[in-house]
């Protein structure tokens, strides 16, 4: 099986990747790049946000393998075949990380914790009531694997954890699920936490807006840990300023790296992440290309395929 | 039966406490202070940190029930009545804010999220890489309740954790229990986190040491959860300064609150809470003592007793 790897990383992490890949399924050719030989031969293309048009002119292509869960920006590529099937990763150990850094941000807003780090800059020793976990609402929005994982252990940690879907959605036997935007204020209005991890579609896309912001419950507290154009900056900013909301944990931004005067840098009510909170695990994650890899050849159905009409 | 109920506590807390054992335990006469009319009355002292002496010619005093889980400055009054026993606080909602705060510390120190926080402070957009929670090896020092809380809920979350008590210790089916002096240094030297929980008694008090910081892993990190006179503060800080120790989460102090001039304060490998890691929560507090009163008052055995010879 002849694959292709491309994608926006550095030589390093693209060694890192190759070396993973090979050693978890030893059994293929693999490529760096498409040239005239081998544009034929390519049966498979193993992608991180590949540049636009990259998997132009690759006859017997049959599957695009992505190494990131998140496929927004590349099923933003145009050009890419039509009928060949799109793979998201789905990697538990991500998916464990994710999980880590929502409870993380929930204890932190839950018990103070970025209230007091602002304390000890000013040397201030003053202590503030303490809340049990049941007396904190958690709204989880989305509930894909990492949304439900996360939603789940937060439950599990003792909080009031609800879970919203732009679409309809199952019964869980732990958490409240809520779907679709009728239900959205009226679980907002309640939650003292927001933890998104919607995937980026152009139904959620900008979904975190002024009117989002003013339906919450005043001085409540967001995470976004999905993608940064959930969230229309300059709403979040104002909501802050206004004391709506209370603070904001941002793992993602609508431009990466942030830029160095981006007003959110300095802001004393956001806690900046860069971009780090789970982080694909090479070795977990080639494993799971293996799976998609082994079930392609052998004719058995593939696994974590995107729904190209919902966009993810 | 007629309470004394008394503390360092102001008039608000006081207040609080006493609404909240009135409503727990209506089948008293609470007294907020001895006189010649009622110091002969008087069956029980509940009280928090009292003044050393306080507790002196109450003739018919059965028992001091402590509304905090530490009972080390009680212990401390060489005058307290040597025949009336004395009972801990073992409030279910402070386990649980422990462990709450000991899973926040854990997974700010493996996770980076104070180097992030560093890195905000400095417009710096640079990620680091993630290691799985069954990479780190966290080591909980004491196993009262709190220590076994915390460690259980970390073995939960996937992490590699032992626990090390100063006394003999039975096993544990979900954590490694290592007990005494000559099992310490071996467990030090492995541990990427380690977290203390142990009562303060002469045995522990300066425990951690210059010598205890050497035994560490390089690199390591320390969450002092439990009293201030646990740590020789100038050993830690020279283990900080040459990176012996990568970072402190320092819940308390050897003096709180701690001096405006402390170097803990402006330290950026220290992280300062204002001893906040668990509150006892009145209205559960207040539950324990009622049953506490209600077992002496019907004559069946007292909960959570202080062992005097070993101080907690």
């Amino acid at each position: 099986m002849h694959i292709l790897l491309c994608g926006s990383f550095d030589d390093s992490e693209r060694d890192d990747w190759l070396q993973a890949l090979q050693r978890a399924f030893p059994a293929a050719h693999w490529h760096l790049s498409v040239d005239p030989l081998n544009a034929a031969q390519i049966e498979v293309a193993v992608v991180a946000n590949p540049l636009p048009g990259s998997l132009q002119g690759l006859p017997r292509l049959r599957l695009i393998q992505s190494l990131w869960a998140g496929v927004d920006r590349l099923m933003g590529d145009a050009s890419l075949p039509a009928a060949v099937p799109i793979a998201r990763m789905v990697d538990p150990a991500m998916n464990r990380a994710m999980t880590e850094t929502a409870l993380w941000a929930v204890l932190s807003l839950h018990r103070g914790f970025f209230r007091y780090a602002a304390q000890q800059r000013e040397r201030l020793w003053r202590q503030w009531p303490q809340k049990r976990a049941d007396e904190v609402q958690v709204t989880v929005l989305g509930l894909g694997q990492m949304g439900h994982g996360a939603a789940r252990q937060l439950a599990a940690q003792g909080y009031r954890v609800a879970g919203w879907t732009a679409r309809d959605r199952n019964a869980d036997p732990v958490i409240e699920v809520f779907s679709g935007q009728e239900t959205l204020h009226p679980l907002l209005s309640r939650s003292d936490i927001v933890i998104n991890l919607l995937p980026l579609t152009p139904l959620t896309e900008g979904l975190l807006d002024e009117e989002f912001f003013n339906a919450m419950k005043p001085g409540a507290a967001l995470a976004n840990l999905a993608r940064g154009a959930h969230v229309i900056d300059t709403d979040l900013l104002r909501a802050l300023e206004s004391g709506q909301l209370s603070h904001a944990v941002l793992d993602v931004m609508s431009q990466e790296p942030l830029p160095e005067n981006h007003p959110y840098w300095g802001h004393s009510q956001v806690t900046l992440l860069p971009h780090i909170a789970a982080i694909t695990d090479t070795r977990s994650a080639a494993g799971m290309v293996a799976e998609n890899l082994t079930a392609l050849r052998d004719g058995k159905p593939l696994a974590n395929l995107v729904h190209k009409g919902l966009g993810y």
